[in-house]
């Protein structure tokens, strides 16, 4: 099978953990380690968060202020350079001799005209206090949010629309090179108005599982998986009728309200995959993705209904 | 032809530029404007330095104390994440539509017996004091040597040995498609003591030139272009003498002393490539790449001695 894995951010990062490259790479060791051993039998595709990265980076842009901070597309950039080396260097080190790993830079065009533009609601970065909150909104235009008793940057989280390098991804995966590409959702870019040839950088932040679901469907993958640090998505998450879905359809996973930025993005772009190929998803825990693979664990996201489905209410 | 053209930090930031992005952008598109009308009759590899930007993002984790700085193979994967998406987006901006390009993180390994571990000689980040200077060196273990009047980390400098992704940077290149890779000399790794078969990163920076004459060699490349700001290698020099060398040959070229870090690498880069392949290197400015290729100007680095060629005193 073609496979395209989507690496939440705690296949980086645990929880709590602090943010140091070494611990970032114990992380990455142990998640390619149950990955490699998939290679043997199918193409995979592999994509990763990069939240909490980016905003260490533009924390400590933010703390070294004799050169202007960077823009997001650059730092989006930069943790696609340091987070796709330690992947590749270390799924190079459990793959059999010889079988190779690429890891591309990926733009993700985005519309101009989302309306996640005129709704930023993503937080990045370091927080603020109120006065230097409306300070920088006034020097640089920034918009904030409140984020607990602070001020955040909140910035765009517009819809993946088409993946700029495809065709080298495509070329790659066919001569059975692993591709690790679309990091943190891609770097986002939009075409400059006025002149539809030319590509530009964003302030904005691409949802990693959207933009790996447009990716599954524009590499023809057979499935897509979602390996995160909880092993499905839930009904009644959080109270003590909480019960993992093992498999539904598009349809009745939409019913259901999930986190936004945490399973709602997940199961969204689960059911865009299932929806636009009529193939598999599925939601799960990175420990056991040979299993989600295999169809045993999980939420498994199928389009047809089927006896084993859950009955969602 | 396929040429490997390697951008000097020039083609990033000129002397005494502010190193903000914008600045860096409008460098990067100049430079895609003289490079991309290359691409109708050539296969372009294109590998650039990184020198002042892994030099900022060390001043900014240095900053930032709350986490401890990323080794120096984690800072080049970011640089070229960075730098490898400006120039990749400008590029793409510059070549005719839907001609592909693909920017692809580049491991290059390292002997861990080079000399080099032993005499670590290339400045990397920010100056210290002396104080400072010794506590970190007592903290971390690092090497410092004098810059002026202050002191900065040195760091080894050793040979490229090997590209780790050679394969799937062929690939694309065989089917059309413009690569951008080896970025800053490429990402050093070393294969681990008592496991060869498993890479690790190491502290150290390889010369971008040194890089780019083992990939010219490993793509198989007719020529290795090294664009930089001044139109060529020089006799004499800083003085009033000084004259341009037009056309030549390892041999003679490597009588003279050139300045290490500077002409020295690319001298050095320029007569392993022609010695390694009986091909050509050439040596000038970027603003003449043109010529640069059609052997009208710059310095020019053939394998035989001809009628044209510069008499070395």
């Amino acid at each position: 099978m073609r496979i395209v894995i989507a690496l939440g951010g705690n296949a980086l990062l645990k929880r709590g953990e602090p943010m140091t490259a070494d611990v970032q790479r114990e992380n990455i060791r142990s998640a390619a380690g149950h990955i490699a051993p998939l290679a043997e039998g199918h193409e995979l595709i592999i994509s990763h968060g990069n939240g909490p990265q980016v905003g260490l980076l533009a924390l400590q842009a933010a703390c070294y202020t004799r050169v202007e901070p960077y823009p997001l597309d650059v730092l989006d950039a930069q943790t696609e350079g340091m987070i796709g080396y330690m992947i590749e260097q270390e799924l190079v080190n459990h793959l059999p001799l010889g079988r190779p790993c690429a890891t591309l830079l990926t733009m993700v065009e985005v519309d101009p005209e989302d309306p996640a533009f005129s709704n930023p609601a993503k937080f990045v970065g370091p927080v603020y206090g109120k006065a230097e909150m409306e300070r920088i909104s006034r020097e640089k235009g920034w918009v904030f949010g409140k984020d607990g008793d602070s001020w955040r940057r909140v910035v765009p989280s517009p819809d993946p629309c088409r993946i700029v390098e495809i065709m080298p991804i495509r070329l790659l995966i066919e001569k059975g090179v692993t591709v690790i590409c679309a990091g943190g959702g891609g770097i986002p870019v939009v075409r400059a108005p006025g002149n539809p040839r030319k590509f530009s950088g964003i302030e904005a932040v691409i949802d990693k599982d959207l933009a790996s679901a447009l990716l599954a469907l524009q590499v023809n993958a057979d499935l897509l998986v979602m390996a995160t640090d909880v092993d499905g998505a839930y009904l009644y998450w959080g109270t003590p009728r909480a019960r993992r879905i093992k498999r539904t359809t598009p349809g009745n996973l939409r019913k259901v309200d999930f986190a936004p930025g945490s399973m709602g993005p997940k199961v969204e772009a689960a059911c865009r995959f299932v929806e636009a190929t009529g193939k598999r998803a599925v939601i799960g825990a990175l420990a056991d993705i040979h299993k989600l693979i295999s169809g045993e664990t999980g939420t498994q996201v199928t389009p047809g209904w089927d006896e084993g489905g859950d009955r969602i209410p």
